[in-house]
């Protein structure tokens, strides 16, 4: 069974027969079904009887019906209530928006609204370029998503989309000072959406795309690009990409080895397999295999679409057929972003020696990160329960943060690669358990906003 | 000249010789042409001059010329820079997001975001309703224009729009706690308009039409009502109508006449002109009659368009014709949201006995404030240097307060009715100088909202 995470914490309010070993017994039971207690707070002691608030951690809802039934199993303890306490974190939503400006009095109000206002509204409908300097274009981003690929959670829609959309603003807020909107669409059509990001623009100084199913995603960007004057930048693509290849650098560090000599498999061609294989091949000439759900793909593979043609003449210049476990004999570097439990020990002993394996899939790795550790040198997965977490947490907020500043109108290639550099840079000494800074390390975003901004200006 | 305002503030740097009378000399030169100082600080002070800061309030540009020549005339003077200070308000915009959760720690990223928020997002996608308890939806409204029709100024287009919908969303959330952000559209196609707004409307619990051009917001908002289940309002239609209704209803109290003796004459037959005759004629059987560049509108008058069709067939029962002239010989009311200078002394005097006028074109009324006053019982103008300012911020955060508390889908003539009966009920005792609550009356929104809520209720 996973271990339960604090993304999964309950409360039940329990009542039990007043009794000197009352917590201890329902401690012990909780613990018993594979809970992890972390708040005991007694809420009403009568005479008889005790009520008490018991948080626990937990797996997921077969596991909380699991830990109701070992607490009611006890001798007259009843549970009256279950309360879930990620939704208290989530209720009202996540988000509010402030006044920058005081609005204390009559004065203030003509100068912030009519008629003050009135100038503002002129100087910029004179210089257009003023939009940066007078409104909120400067530090805002949207984030915009269709809801098409939530998560690992797949099609939700727009509505359902909005906790993600909303905890990504409240990160980029929290660790780069970026002011960010949720923008859920009602509309999965890519013309629409390229439209609608189109007719919107105007107050944002960026654009972060999230959550939008492959291949549309990529369409949408390249479209967006070429008609807006503010940086599109696709998260699931670029920056996992970014964060994969700050990982590599200093998972090569630490084995010894250099990009350039590595025969790399990337294991997943959708929105993040594409964006690391890019990126990868910008950098440098390593041999990469891609490989999706039909094996490696080769230029004569018939069926290939626009993207995975593009892959095939960006990767495998030896023309190589096969499977995922033809593809890791003698790999250097595997990098999974893909689906679970597609390969195991055996493959992974017949890799190179010093072997890197990604296991990015989540929450379940392609590979067990225990069995991955055997036979490989260095092992990421992006998961925050095993060292190396691959976490996007640590490029966007910067690389937003940087663009802003220099009032970039695109994103470059080379600005991804400065970031990559940027953040594997604040390692000072890696080791097989720590390839990656911590998303709290406040050096990261300071250091990749300014890789970012001098990478624009160059 | 018209008196200068604190909505136009400058601050002069001005370098002087050192004397006993250097301030009174600045501040003397300022005040003979006109400019009104507010505040005066030394910023450097040698041996041989005095450098000051010398803020005042100032008409328009020309005027901030002749300050400075006037400055510049004194012996040994020179103004070093003029600094507009309203522009300073709006450096870098007025809005800022912030995160209403905690993200100090790994335990709040969990549940915040990845893995925590899957949850309530699957939660979301199985009940759609839940959107208002779990994001920022229940407290959340869109203030959408096209630029079309920017405060008095026209078609500035979506970027200059910002300003105005950046301050708009900042008093919704200085007067009312509603959270508001500014969706400036780069489209000024009625189906584009609609479609965008359809398109993003799953983040809000509430769109605020604003500064779009008559007539293509009456389709705007009529489609987009039918289409979404949140509540859809013009604000310089509705808004406007609901401010306009309450201060008549304390002007009538003041002659003692009652709404259903009056004869009335709206003057203006756009968005505002439109929206106080629907919510007049859904309040009373008063005799209405409305005139627009054209004369009064009649049935028979050739080239009525949709709007003026419907005006036609609510209004004007004795079918009369002729101007503005003809219409307000013996009108009990003058409700004007038109153009400068429409009538004079003549007319005014021609009214019935213990006539009202609303003369709320701005910046200049439709009859000098002045002349109307010694005509008229009770005057009201949309102006902040005349007593009883007609100000749309008495409606609006409060009309969408109680929307977003009651979760209303749609806004009823009922619920604008109720607005206006709480905003005129705020003013106790009315007098002629004295039919609108301040803006800052801190018992205006409470009123409104609960108003609101008792009519989405009933």
């Amino acid at each position: 069974m996973p271990i339960p995470g604090p993304g999964y914490a309950i409360t039940a309010r329990v009542e039990a027969p007043a009794s000197a070993s009352a917590a201890g017994d329902l401690a012990l039971a909780v613990g018993r079904v594979g809970g992890v207690v972390t708040a005991f707070d007694v809420v009403e002691a009568a005479t008889g009887h005790v009520v008490v608030d018991l948080s626990c951690n937990v797996v997921n809802e077969t596991h909380v019906s699991a830990i109701t039934a070992a607490l009611e199993a006890l001798d007259g303890v009843r549970v009256r209530k279950v309360s879930d306490r990620t939704f208290l974190v989530h209720l009202g939503g996540k988000l509010e928006v402030q006044s920058k400006v005081s609005l204390r009095n009559r004065d203030d109000l003509s100068r912030a609204y009519t008629p003050g206002v009135a100038r503002v509204c002129r100087a910029i409908a004179a210089h257009p370029a003023d939009a940066r300097r007078l409104t909120i274009k400067r530090n805002t981003v949207a984030v915009v998503s269709d809801g098409s690929a939530v998560l690992g959670l797949g099609n939700l829609g727009a509505a359902a989309a909005m906790p993600v959309m909303e905890g990504k603003a409240a990160l980029f807020k929290r660790f780069a000072g970026v002011d960010a909107w949720p923008v859920c669409l009602d509309t999965q059509d890519t013309e629409e959406i390229i439209r609608t990001v189109q007719v919107i623009a105007p107050a944002y100084g960026g654009i972060n795309l999230e959550d939008i199913a492959a291949p549309r995603c990529f369409e949408i960007e390249r479209r967006l690009r070429a008609l807006l004057d503010i940086p599109v930048f696709h998260d699931d693509q670029h920056g996992t990409a970014v964060v994969v290849l700050g990982a590599l650098r200093n998972a090569l560090r630490v084995v010894g080895k250099k990009l350039a000599d590595c025969r790399i498999v990337i294991c997943g061609a959708g929105a993040a397999g594409s964006a690391i294989i890019r990126l990868l091949t910008a950098e440098s000439t390593a041999d990469i295999l891609a490989v999706d759900v039909d094996g490696i793909v080769h230029r004569d593979r018939p069926g290939l679409d626009e993207n995975l043609r593009s892959i095939a003449a960006r990767t495998n210049i030896h023309n190589r057929r096969g499977a995922l476990a033809d593809a890791l004999v003698g790999a250097d570097v595997f990098i999974g972003v893909s689906a679970p439990n597609l390969f195991g020990a055996a493959e992974a002993a017949g890799m190179a020696e010093n072997a890197i394996i990604f296991a990015l899939a989540n929450p379940e790795p392609e590979i067990d990160p225990m069995i991955a550790h055997q036979h490989a040198a260095v092992v990421a997965t992006g998961r925050s329960d095993y060292p190396n977490q691959i976490n996007n947490v640590l490029a966007f907020p910067g690389v937003f943060r940087g663009l802003l500043d220099a009032q970039a109108c695109d994103i470059t290639d080379a600005m991804l690669l400065a970031a990559s550099a940027a953040i594997a840079d604040v390692v000072a000494e890696p080791n097989p358990s720590f390839i990656v800074p911590s998303v709290f390390d406040a050096a990261v975003v300071p250091a990749v906003a300014a890789a970012v901004r001098t990478a624009a200006s160059a």
